[in-house]
């Protein structure tokens, strides 16, 4: 069976509770540029990205979630082979139709992921060279999402065997059962990642920054506009990928992470890096804790035939140590 | 005879052409921020000033001009000191009121150089905290002036003794002659540099920035507006005093220094820093060579009876080495 | 009586049981320059000192401490009034020697604070441009110091009425009592701040940072070297002073803070700040948590005959809410 | 014929006159790390590479020359695909031999470049987060190589046509002739540059750098240690490529790039950039002139069979404007 080739993450699409509140958060506050406005939608890009990568919808039923997380696929010929393979396991799919994507394959993962995949996307000019129009932080571009999954091990293992993705890093517990994994299409570190958690949910939607000072910039913001309690965790240096991070929270709960300067992994030798579940290093290079809400609150996605997808609690319990 | 007892460089007015070129210049592109807007003038700040430090004024003849450049005093005993300092040297002299500012003692300098000095002000919120309202490059506040002047010593010479300014660092060419001198009251590098040239003119007018980064924006910004010709010199580091500098050109060619991180002066023991005129390290310390412009060119001042005042050639003829 | 002119904070001097574990940590690490070593002792300054600004001495009796704090002083006549001062204020003094520093005025302030005065003081060429020999972050020159006192607002009032220090900032808890002062003579933020806590004890030592991104550079340093657990608190954005600041702790506990970024203080009318206890935004503008350590533990000070200082318990009880 | 499947730009080797001459500005100034050391060899790496990118040889002839540049491949399948490439397009070849390397296929390109392929090499552990071993601007991994060639466009097709690069951006004059073209294998803007001139001749070799600010130290390094006159170009923003960059010339006249915050390439329709020649913002978006010397002078490559490759004339004559 022809194996599907993924480009990268792409998108995602959330519905939010106050579209002028999120407005207010990702557009006043941290400058992303809006590319599409519509009653009830938001279509939102960094200054890098030529299409949409952010969709804010407004929530119909009170319970703000992740309705899809999205990954450009090199051609048709990928699509058929993720037909293939839906058809194959099994998978609940259909295709749908966004702003400017005319043709998306929307799926469920078997761990209840809604994903969807799409090649034909329509592009306008980006803005990375029109810097009298950046604001704030200035948000680049899409660096990746990280979803939390009661099993890291097999979720990572299908996206791997089926979908194409490598390894990059690794978490495991001294039981040697995986916690967390970060897998890569593009090259870089991650476009995906899968921590130990009740989900499936969201852990996070991330957008790489031009560098250090811009995500910085960002705490300096919010504490500006009386927001600090946006800030979750960071800024800090990760022992995972060696990025600078920021985490920030949306009006809704959403997670977003600033992330910046990580490291290429083409090399075919490359070898995935393994660290301990409580080596203090692993979260935050510098020592610094993470607050427990890092590790238990979560986006709810959306399940195939609508509603709130169901989920279970994650195969490992407990969280890692050096927590607040 | 007592001494005024000066505390900084504080204020500049400018005439314009366009009081809109300018404030897209200053306030969309600089990121300055409007403290007052009347018909024909901007009162600008930057984000640490609490009371305005820049005026633009519409230009009513053509010739766009430096009015004034505006020292604070300590207090009323001052402004005293620095009136039997007009009578004894017969400089001219008179009260002038200013926005939020009711009694300036405006007088002409022995060089032709148009200066107040003011105690009372009224002073706003600052918006050093209010991150989320910085725009731009984030122009922090005043930092000093720069005039060209035909004798450079004795200019030098008579602001020392008379006004209790301190040299901080000094240029000389070959023969000896001082081409020029930084002189300060403040405690930092300079609060009036002296450039031996045809004047007076006022050379540039600095604003303090956050960091390097947020100079290397201004390019970028610039650059994105189309506007990269206003970039005439740098980003640098200075060889005197270690800054990290870029010089720009408003619309009506008026020059802006943006400056950071140079050091404290405040030792009793503090010895000037001398250099000779051709040392490549002066100008840049990388050894970049500076646009003959930068030489050249320069703000026209308003003479004490108004219109615009007679300038002369400077005493040393030439210009440094190192130049495009 | 004739007021001192004291210039600024100038030098510490600490006692540590291990020269070669501080060596490691202030040298190796933080890269500060050796201006003189002997065998008990090292003599470090920051690239912009021109003199030494940390002594470490062989600690003798199995107790680290603070030896003393070093302010500089304008002129001999600021050694006569701080003469008179000690004499009318029955305060213990006496002459001390130290390298390059052959007149050292020293004495017990009246709240137990060893502090020593000094104008006479020999200078060596700064480092500042020879930037091919900085190491590691490159702390740039002395910025102040902050003293745990049982009752803030009676040493701040010292300080002021004595020894001519202005007042930048302060924090009050909910019954108007001091928790905190911060002082300057330098025309900056501070030169010497005052907490409230078991004292008197050194809080912290801080230096200047030529920006932001040399302190996360320290970060990643002590990481590297496997030594985070000597990062205590930050990076991050003081509400107060509205620093960028890093709390480190050398192989004693003295407390080393990296600061940069804060703001002038020179204008006649500037209006001291006032913060309450409990304002998040205080201790970190964006809201960050300061570990229990930061309140609790400090440097013993000698005393002036020797040994120990005795330290009694703060006026204030408790510690401000946001605390890990 | 299957095509070889090339990773990315891996490695030069350069001949030096004096090897401590290129000692002290490879590794003392700039910081790269010696991964061995001969006496007649250094192989250097940045902090982020696994293995040597870069080997100084002793020059035997009194003539520095670039001995060859290196790609990655996936597999040895793809050195099988190069060898049937180089029978049938009679190109000389032959197997190398180099320290960690055991097996590389050299070839010289049509175009006169002498080209190294390997799959197999020893790897070593990076040095990304041992920081406190970081020294100088912390050159972080290679990034490309840029070559001039008489004629780009031919050049850029053979590569992008016979070994399966991609174009990101390209330069052409007012007759639509190429002058220049950035073509890339691994998802970034560019492994290998060709600009119009004299040639074959290393035009520069590239490494990426953490952040613009680390590129600011490194001319503060070499202007500290009194070598600013290897700063030949920059710093600034490429209008190609959104780079930050410095051009530096070693002892021996090589050029090195210093580069920093691209962006990514990998989507399917990914359009090239399209620069006309002249237009001021291509070379630096900020406007500013490139000196002569960037245009003439490059490092002469050796021949397949030894000595120095025979070079001619670019096909396009004159060079842009906006030079200095």
């Amino acid at each position: 069976m022809p194996k599907p080739d993924i480009i990268r993450i792409a998108q995602a699409i959330f519905t939010v509770k106050d579209l002028n509140a999120s407005k207010e958060f990702y557009v006043d506050l941290l400058g992303m540029n809006i590319l599409h406005e519509e009653n009830d939608a938001l279509y939102l890009r960094g200054v890098e990205d030529r299409e949409w990568t952010l969709k804010l919808e407004k929530c119909t039923d009170g319970q703000p979630r992740v309705r899809q997380l999205g990954y450009r696929v090199r051609d048709e010929a990928s699509l058929d082979a993720l037909l293939a393979l839906a058809d194959t396991q099994k998978l609940p799919y259909r295709w749908e139709e966004e702003l400017d994507r005319p043709k998306m394959l929307r799926l469920q993962d078997p761990f209840g992921i809604p994903v969807s995949f799409y090649h034909e996307v329509k592009t306008y000019p980006w803005l990375l060279q029109e810097y009298h129009q950046h604001r704030g932080p200035g948000l680049q571009r899409v660096d990746h999402c990280n979803v939390m999954v009661p099993d890291v091990k097999a979720t990572t293992d299908w996206y791997n065997d089926q979908l194409g993705f490598r390894l990059s890093e690794y978490t495991v517990d001294e039981a040697g059962d995986w916690w967390a994994a970060w897998i890569q299409r593009r090259g870089g570190v991650h476009d995906f990642a899968l921590t130990n958690g009740a989900g499936p949910r969201l852990h996070h939607w991330a957008y790489w920054m031009p560098d250090a000072m811009s995500i910085i910039k960002t705490c300096d913001i919010l504490a500006g506009a009386r927001q600090a309690e946006k800030i979750e965790r960071g800024p800090g240096r990760h022992g995972v990928s060696n990025a600078f991070f920021l985490y920030i929270r949306d009006p809704d709960g959403h997670r977003i992470e600033l992330y910046t300067s990580d490291y290429i992994t083409v090399d075919p030798d490359f070898e995935p890096i393994k660290w301990m579940r409580d080596d203090p290093r692993r979260q935050t290079l510098w020592g610094a804790k993470t607050p427990r809400s890092w590790f238990e609150e979560a986006s709810v996605m959306e399940a195939f035939e609508g509603g709130v997808q169901d989920f279970k609690a994650g195969k490992l319990t407990g969280i890692p140590q050096h927590v607040i």
